[in-house]
């Protein structure tokens, strides 16, 4: 399909869209002929707002959160909390925040450990998070990874390189889901929920 | 969801994105972090090629295919043909160009005829396409619309509209698909496909 139609601007328009995540050639040569019959207005936003997005936005330098400030508004908003989350990406402190169950400082890591895609301790930037435990009033890092492999890795390497440090350093709850049922929670999880149950009346031996 | 990153510019390009057709704001978020994180270049060419696309490109005067000519490059090689397919989508030309079925001329509707939004016989270009009968050497209109009620009322529409010319007009096949099976065809096609049965051998009385 590449370079199918007489147009270089429609075939080099549908090669850029097509680069973008979740969108194929089919969906690109879609949103390329929606674009051109009935909404050319966000062509022109979409033409004005991505190239200043990529040229103004850049990490906070506290939270590593997307900002066009040099410290971002949350940050500002909460630099008395000593409380830190550690989250992989900005989508995450948008779902943490919609929970309502966490007042704290976040710090992004934009990723996961993984040294095929050349991202180590650095490219997280675990020596701003080392920095901060051992500069600022931290009492708590939540880490707040993912619950696969990769974030369970990331979890467990940034537990050992920062356990020296007089903080707690937790780890949030895995287990089923609210509403979900035995039946279909995956034997992973369900050996996780079991392991780390927790006592509602009495005491364990 | 809306609003919910504290830098505006993100916000509004993922406001922006998110209008695209099978673009959600889920999707969109996770483009903008995309291009901040690892694709900074993409933003500057869509940038630079989408408000081009929707100034520089418009309908060919002759088939109505998106172009920046004109008349656009496969009228002009195909100038001399006599059979014109009328499709309703610069998309389905390609799908027919890629089966080497057919190599005459296109005529695109950019829709099927729908009076609630507005897409009545001028929307669709017929006045156009009656001129062409009218004016030039065509010897056959094969009618390529979809499938569905839409294409086949709109199929009935040109078809009825242009009956008092002389010239041939047909419409594509329908039956089973290739490769098929008749347990798994639908029954409106299976009565289709058993209603136009073609005689392969003797004569049908």
């Amino acid at each position: 399909m590449q370079d199918a139609h007489s147009s270089p601007i429609i075939n080099e328009a549908i090669r850029a869209l097509s680069r973008l995540p979740g969108i194929g050639q089919k969906s690109a040569q879609r949103i390329v002929f929606y674009l051109l019959r009935r909404d050319q207005d966000t062509a022109k936003i979409l033409g004005n707002v991505l190239p200043k997005l990529v040229a103004e936005i850049h990490h906070c330098v506290q939270c590593r959160n997307f900002t066009s400030l040099t410290i971002c508004e949350l940050c500002e908003k909460r630099h008395t909390s000593t409380e830190v989350c550690v989250v992989e990406s900005p989508m995450d402190i948008l779902a943490i925040e919609q929970s309502s169950a966490f007042f704290g400082r976040y710090f992004v890591l934009h990723g996961c450990l993984s040294p095929i895609d050349g991202l180590g301790p650095k490219e997280l930037g675990l020596d701003v998070l080392e920095q901060q435990v051992k500069d600022e009033r931290i009492n708590e890092l939540i880490i707040a990874t993912s619950g696969n492999i990769d974030g369970e890795t990331t979890a467990h390497f940034i537990k050992t390189r920062l356990a020296q440090y007089p903080i707690a350093i937790s780890r949030i709850a895995q287990g089923i889901p609210m509403g979900g049922e035995l039946e279909y929670t995956d034997s992973a999880t369900l050996a996780r929920a079991l392991q780390f149950r927790q006592t509602i009346a009495g005491h364990r031996s």
